[in-house]
């Protein structure tokens, strides 16, 4: 149960069995915690810390309180030959969101586009992931949810919409799949809570205060500042877009109804929602011929001269895929906080953390 | 046949005839005619002239010369339950859109969902038009297209991708649907050029010169700079994702391949690919209950408060519904441009132009 260390990396098997092991003395039977071991495993693999086995902490402290259920199972309210509305019923956000991603594949296998909306979800970690997962099944996947307002709309004094990730995956055959993770906010929170911690200012345009104008302050962050919308309207455009497939059509929470996961009532459900979409291209095209058609795409890109001093341009993902197949030859660095985070979660559980 | 004006304004039916007579005459059947003409005099309505009727002298040069022609029709090449490959057959861009997109909702009428990706298109004007035209059906729609490189990747010393257009509508019962309508780049080129004219220099970070450098000297643009990507890699990712769905998994050219539908060999067919994806929410979500949760949301917005000397919040397209209201009732203030095209386009075809 303990995590074992070597030069300071911690081998994915290790950590998988951590997460299982915390996961399954909360109650969470083997197939879920299985599934969210995946999600967060696969994200620190990718070097997405923020994503990772960090949020395990918050989750089990979730599912002691009752806010997030053990127990729980995601279930269809509704369906059609392409579409399907889910209700998580407090289940993990990992556990609802591949199953259904799962359930957007069967749709779009049979019927070539498969779309399905969530609700009554929980924080569902990288975005990533999801799309991703469709990837796999040879499909183009997108994967969005809605959260607690963080991000401001241009001219309003305080968040208007939620971080609201969206993701985007293509398989490529032979190559590693395209991925694309992204919120609607110029920058993650994380990175002003880093700079601050560093004692930097914060660039313009990242942040706005509570009075609507710019701010360098990041020690208003996120009390008396949000998130600058990435683009102005057109960030806020495609957050209202991720608002409705997400929240509104679902049946969600929608911005300030969202519990928020982490500071939120933990015994409260937080009714996150959350979209999936799934484009079966094989059916529309011929794999070969699609594979063939996106690894022209991507040697074209590659090809590009780019400016002095920069490496050769890359796909979105491809870092990932460089951290991840590292991972799985020398283990993960995992930085001090997520260590720390892993470790309070073994001290709260009344478990060993360290080997 | 000519355009009448009364105080610098041109009544839509007006504008209308025109656009219609000057397609008819150049043989396009008065379907097509009529499709067209509402995509274009919609679109100067919506006070979006980059994208109006501005664009019939170069469709009407292509129509002549043979890039596009008159007598197409789209036509289905493959479909499935939830989707359709579309190939224009080089008719007008506008004809095989519309085609495209009335084909997604009655797919997504069937299925609850419809994507439709296209081939052998051109330059189809406003994304916004066929997003709309979705939505006036009840239903959520996006709609998209790839274009010749102009839009720069982080790092490259030239343009990678397209401005490859985005846009999503919403219908919301009472009140006019959302509707945003952007391009991956930072700003348009025409904003570009507009500065260029008024001798300004352009802000850092609309323009990457051909050493991959950020330059304020517009007149660079678009020999030797290209456009930034809105947000970095977010712009460029969003904007590959385009590439994918309209341009690759449809057959149609990709990034380089794509013809210039304004300044290449306008007897050569463009291949410009596009997609449209009509999501049903009423076969999702009861729509009563659907547009009152719409309507909430909006409610939210426009109650935020807002940074001193800011009006108050609006929705993607409120603005384009007042230009429209008021062209509606006073005509179209057309700005100087436009009506220097349709009167080359007049000309051009010897016809008459103002009455």
């Amino acid at each position: 149960m303990a995590i074992s260390v070597a030069d300071g990396r911690i081998s994915i098997a290790s950590l998988e069995e951590f997460c299982l092991r915390t996961l399954r003395g909360l109650g969470v039977s083997a197939t879920d915690a299985q599934t969210t071991t995946d999600v967060l495993v696969t994200t620190d693999a990718w070097g997405v810390f923020t994503h990772g086995t960090k949020l395990l902490r918050g989750y089990a402290r979730r599912l002691r309180a009752g806010g997030l259920r053990a127990d729980a199972s995601p279930l269809i309210v509704e369906d059609g030959p392409a579409w399907a509305l889910v209700d998580g019923q407090s289940a993990l956000g990992q556990v609802t969101s591949v199953y259904a991603v799962d359930l957007a594949v069967k749709k779009a296998r049979e019927s070539g586009v498969g779309f399905v909306t969530v609700r009554n979800s929980c924080h569902f970690g990288a975005a990533g992931y999801y799309a991703w997962r469709i990837s796999q099944a040879g499909m183009i996947g997108l994967a969005m949810a809605n959260d607690v307002p963080s991000v401001a709309a241009p001219g309003s004094k305080g968040p208007v919409l939620g971080s609201n990730p969206i993701s985007f995956s293509c398989p490529a055959g032979d190559h590693d799949p395209i991925l694309l993770d992204m919120s609607i906010a110029t920058v993650a929170g994380g990175k002003v809570f880093a700079r601050c911690k560093r004692g930097e200012s914060i660039p313009l345009g990242w942040l706005v205060d509570d009075q609507g104008q710019a701010t360098q302050d990041g020690a208003l962050y996120p009390d008396r500042a949000s998130l600058a919308p990435v683009g102005g309207h057109k960030g806020y455009g495609i957050g209202l877009l991720i608002e409705i497939l997400a929240g509104v059509l679902s049946g969600a929470a929608v911005t300030r109804q969202v519990g928020s996961w982490l500071f939120g009532d933990m015994s409260a459900p937080t009714n996150h929602g959350a979209a999936f979409l799934a484009i079966n291209a094989g059916a529309i095209m011929e794999p070969t011929r699609f594979y063939s058609r996106v690894a022209e795409l991507i040697a074209e890109i590659h090809a590009q001269p780019t400016a002095a001093g920069s490496p050769a341009l890359m796909l979105p993902g491809e870092m990932e895929w460089r951290n991840r197949r590292r991972a799985e030859v020398e283990g993960i660095e995992l930085p001090e906080d997520v260590l720390a985070y892993l470790e309070e979660t073994a001290a709260e559980l009344g478990q060993p953390f360290l080997a």
